[in-house]
């Protein structure tokens, strides 16, 4: 009943990744509370994280999880944690003041112990007690990013996953494509696009799919909105696959009947957009130049306003409320960071007139030795369908 | 293309409920960070809110939201804020420096302001930094709950949707008893639980629908793991529906072929604490008492170890990762709070043997006057299914 994802040398390898990185930086210790960094350091997961979840990692020897006691069986089910490595509250204990009593019983040396200052999972009054109950010997101190810095760069492993979740978005979007017509309602087509993600072996994902048409196709973010779809508009789709809490993603465009010029410009204009990034892409350029790259294309043909906004970002471990991983590394305007072989970006330029229409077209893709591997695969160009 | 969900009185009568209410804690302003308070005070939605957004209501005078450009164009579909009341910012802009100028030019009077030191979306490091850009003439305080104290009790309006929400999830539910079989996929099922409730009108939801089976549904939050259904297998399915951000939730037990005499009595001694949970609910009984209710019809079994966990919880407006508000009240051991007409809450009694076998049964209602009205309408019973 244990469904490993990796071999156990590589949760090893992560963890004392991370634990020479708190020692170099001379913290005694780390509590983790973003569920990604949790499930990239043991494997556990489990949709409950709205409930509290702590890793403790001390810089030295085990580390050790605070959980809800209901989830333990996913310990055992998920994670390389021995079930000796669990302190377990029940719904009416205090987690926080276990946590601090963890940490002591861990024997963690007096010093600075790393919070991650920047997740949604560990809230401010959690961070003030926590100061409170472990001020005696113990300083928290910033380590947002630690986990992240090697999440950043995608094991084989990961990629395979990343690989096969990238298989179920394109699954999605083919399903979603297919089931556009003039007549059908916005909702068919998102039904169709989660039950063909779920059948071609997708999981609980970090945020669900997209797709609105007509005006609603010019507003970011427009999920299935109970419109019939009418004849002449444009349509947007995005979705992301999930497998074994790794997600790739993808975005299309579609339109009933033959499109305006308008609409035929604004999607040539995308898709070069998305070219000329992915062109851009090879181990050594910094985010900043493939944002210039995407965005320059867009400026050029004078539709900067119908843009404004990053051009991709880093995809890769999700827990819902997001699919990807922008806190980590973004694609954006004059971002000095240096792409590496392994980082998995999500490149998605959309051009909108709100309230009119919107088109997008993205690629998820692995940074290689010289260039990149585009690991979504459907045909790169805007869908007609009869109307 | 608007879609406001509630006569702007509504919004107007909360926004002065939490105004007074900021006034009598001589509060000058309270920033809501959490993407339910800021739904509820202004209809303002967007899956967007993994990015920066906070609603700066001052104790007097009219909000502002800070948003990200991107998601303009929701303000007028979903919100009853006129644009003027929006500051927007680009990606690489800084949106806490924003949130600060933006007090100050609202002519927030020095003093106090609230924050929600318990929400997901007011990160550590945000609230640092708000700290120090407002501490010339600002001190943050601690004012989470504010508006949940209002969200707790559910208007007329709001009660509307969620019935709706809990249509959806009848219907979500009973497509995935229908799409149980032996020899079947659990995500087969869960392809039908989702396609039927975004059919019936579902919305995106707080949390996407369980559905396990055999030694899988003796793990708490398992979702559908791509196991073909066995002969001789409890299943356990959970749902939450939604429609305009409400929810509700339903959860029900399956089982193929002839239920042995263990699974037989769990569901019984289960479907027996819920009852008496729904007996139990009447305005001026605490959430302890109804707690106790439940959980002493499962001690009297001498079933607790296959408990152990809250009874059930409010449930109403939810933005991923949860759909319940258990974080608003709980209806848990020893908790005093007070049950009141308008409340609602989904009660979901489970009993499970850790990758063994799990069955569980919920109702959500509503408090009334003298009782409790049921909004879920499946059979109350194990759905037994040839096999």
């Amino acid at each position: 009943m244990s469904a490993l994802i990796f071999p156990i040398q590589e949760f090893e390898t992560r963890l004392s990744h991370v634990q020479q990185e708190l020692r170099s930086r001379e913290l005694s210790a780390m509590l983790v509370h973003t569920p990604e960094n949790i499930f990239y350091l043991t494997g556990y997961q489990s949709p409950g994280y709205y409930m509290y979840q702590c890793l403790i990692v001390p810089a030295e020897g085990k580390p050790k999880l605070v959980l809800r006691r209901g989830e333990l069986a996913n310990v055992g089910t998920y994670s390389c944690l021995p079930l000796d490595q669990v302190s377990v509250y029940e719904d009416t204990n205090d987690p926080i003041a276990m946590t601090a009593d963890t940490v002591r019983e861990l024997g963690v040396p007096a010093g600075r112990i790393g919070v991650e200052t920047g997740s949604w999972f560990l809230q401010v009054r959690v961070y003030m007690k926590l100061e409170t109950l472990l001020g005696d010997q113990y300083v928290l101190s910033d380590a947002q990013g630690t986990v992240e810095k090697f999440r950043v760069i995608k094991s084989p492993g990961e990629l395979a996953y990343i690989r096969e979740a990238c298989k179920v978005a394109d699954a999605s979007m083919q399903a979603g494509l297919d089931a556009i017509a003039v007549g059908a309602n916005e909702d068919e087509a998102a039904a169709a696009m989660f039950s063909a993600m779920i059948l071609a072996g997708g999981e609980y994902m970090g945020m669900e799919p997209f797709i609105s048409s007509g005006y609603r196709s010019g507003n970011m973010h427009a999920a299935w909105g109970h419109k019939v779809i009418g004849s002449g508009e444009t349509l947007l789709l995005e979705v992301a696959g999930a497998r074994n809490r790794y997600h790739g993603a993808l975005m299309r465009a579609a339109h009933t009947g033959t499109p305006s010029d308008e609409v035929k410009r604004a999607s040539e204009v995308c898709i070069a957009s998305l070219n000329a990034a992915l062109e851009a892409v090879k181990p050594g350029v910094t985010a900043g130049e493939v944002d210039q790259a995407c965005r320059g294309v867009i400026e050029k043909a004078g539709m900067y306003d119908m843009f404004r906004k990053r051009t991709g970002y880093s995809i890769g471990v999700a827990f819902a409320p997001d699919w990807g991983e922008g806190h980590i590394m973004s694609l954006q305007r004059d971002d000095e960071r240096v792409l590496k072989p392994g980082m998995v970006f999500h490149i998605p330029p959309a051009l909108r007139v709100p309230n009119q229409f919107g088109v997008g077209f993205s690629e998820t893709l692995v940074v290689t030795e010289s260039g990149c591997e585009i690991l979504t695969s459907l045909p790169r160009e805007l869908t007609v369908i009869g109307g």
